[in-house]
């Protein structure tokens, strides 16, 4: 019998933690660390990854920026091509760690058990609809902050850039952060997954496409959140259970107050009602929205399970023994 | 029955032309120019696409150069992962454009007729041997030229770089250009292939890595010939033909020179021959080396038929009309 299906999103400090720059040593010990509490969620599971690629593609971008004047006049490209070129780093780099994981320690694989597990990354892109509301605002900053003086010059440049001045700490482009609605490839990826390969897919949130009437897609500049994309690539794999990871170990009520509770066990219904009073606090505003919004959607749409914890609880949470569970 | 396999590589050109500078536009054009090619070829046979990526990567070293002064300040990588990078990014351009052609012109899936033939891209890495002597002597130039003033930081601040004079134009770093042994997804690449997908894979000659004796692999710094690893690729997917694509329209003879004669058809023996001779002239001491080398290898592996021609040339060439046509 096939084992149950995870999808495992990756939060940024999977691969850049805090106050990281992001070298490459980095980023190879912290998925190296990562790929090690995957490692644990194996035996049990069927698994695709997904991944964030905040500060990686900010990178990118002001390389960019800085390559784009004298002495190197080298070309820049829109986010979909950056995100493509995330797609094949962070790709590359999981890829090649967990797979040199599974060569070592790994099970056999399924089809062919003189081999072992093997992983294979697929560039994605990700459809959104052009009627979404947020292309008429733009909410989700990317690249540097700029000075005043900057400023003017970036709008000279790039007349199509929406610009947000960020209460003192300067100015900052912000693009749309529409819903995904289809894993464009999520064919390729299933087949993969039949055959019994560990995917990497949909990094980044995916390449943003917008599909046009005659069925063919074209890159736009937006932002996905990489868990309402990881739970579209759920949802399209038919996935038992979503795991989010990221740097808390659970969901907390009433987040840094003195009233503050990790929460074990939760259910759509009672999420929504949380979610309705503000009981999570400030947290919420930052990353928890997207990831209750994606566990509530992924349960809705048939999901049995979402565990939202740190890598390192993964595994445990998966089995019911850690981290925040919630069900349908 | 199974149409035919064709492993097509595609020359720095198909994406990047002579003067251009590799901007988005120019590259979406160029392969829009290029995917419409390849759909003549789609009727006949089954396809895996590679491609060159030294335009890309040249233009995104020297933006991760640029980027690393303040005030960017942010980290460069090494060349196995600048090489996954622009495999994301040209195999996003090739999969958005020739998919978007297979929607609305291309023929049926072969497993699922209700839906049309679908492009997967494939991250792929290309395994070389650390006895290789390429790694004893460097010889493929990479990213810019510099001055003499510029050579001494760049010694200073890469002391494991090899930098060589090139008479007149300044100086350069060069790397290894190893042999390919093989493609380290290539059951990735088959299953996708078996079930009726068009494949990009091993874009960039392949990201380049070493294998440890417990069977891990770790990126190393070197550059693959596109065309030698394609070879693998054309092996390791048992093609039947594999087509070299590249800005003439089929290999010459005393080339520039008055005696110029185009080839339509050689044997292997053939093409032995005339390499002792050197009777290609001098072309054959820019690109045609390594398309010979990996014509010779394929068609002594096993492989029908190599076909060297342009891209316009392509689906002609391979039904025995166009360029020229090498055969065991």
């Amino acid at each position: 019998m096939f084992k149950p299906l995870v999808v495992i999103a990756l939060g940024g400090n999977a691969m850049i933690k805090g106050k990281q720059r992001g070298t490459l040593e980095e980023q190879i010990e912290n998925v190296t660390q990562t790929a090690k509490q995957i490692m644990k969620v194996i035996p049990k599971w069927r698994v695709v990854i997904t991944h964030g690629n905040g500060p990686q593609v900010g990178n990118l971008m002001l390389q960019m920026e800085a390559g784009s004047h004298p002495p190197y006049n080298r070309p820049s490209f829109k986010m979909d091509v950056c995100g493509s070129m995330t797609q094949g780093q962070i790709g590359y780099l999981i890829q090649n760690i967990l797979g040199n994981l599974l060569v070592t320690e790994g099970p056999p694989s399924r089809l062919d058990p003189s081999k072992k597990i093997k992983v294979a990354t697929i560039i994605t892109q990700v459809v959104v609809s052009k009627d979404d509301p947020a292309f008429e605002n733009p909410t989700k900053p990317v690249g540097p902050f700029y000075t005043k003086e900057q400023v003017d010059r970036i709008r000279e440049e790039h007349p199509d850039f929406t610009i947000i001045e960020d209460a003192g700490r300067g100015y900052r482009r912000v693009v749309p952060s529409p819903d995904p609605i289809e894993i464009y490839e999520k064919d390729q990826v299933n087949d993969l997954l039949e055959a019994g390969f560990i995917l990497v897919a949909s990094g980044g949130g995916g390449i943003p496409v917008l599909k046009n009437p005659d069925g063919t897609v074209s890159g736009v500049e937006a932002v996905i959140d990489k868990d309402l994309a990881g739970e579209r690539l759920a949802n399209d794999t038919k996935a038992e259970a979503f795991a989010i990871l990221t740097d808390t170990d659970k969901v907390y009520l009433n987040y840094k107050t003195p009233e503050q509770r990790g929460i074990d066990r939760m259910t759509v219904a009672e999420v929504e009602k949380y979610l309705e009073e503000g009981a999570f606090g400030n947290k919420l505003k930052g990353s928890m929205g997207p990831k209750l919004k994606a566990a509530i959607r992924f349960l809705k749409d048939g999901g049995k399970k979402v565990v939202i914890t740190t890598p390192e609880l993964a595994a445990a949470a998966l089995d019911g023994e850690a981290g925040t569970i919630i069900v349908p």
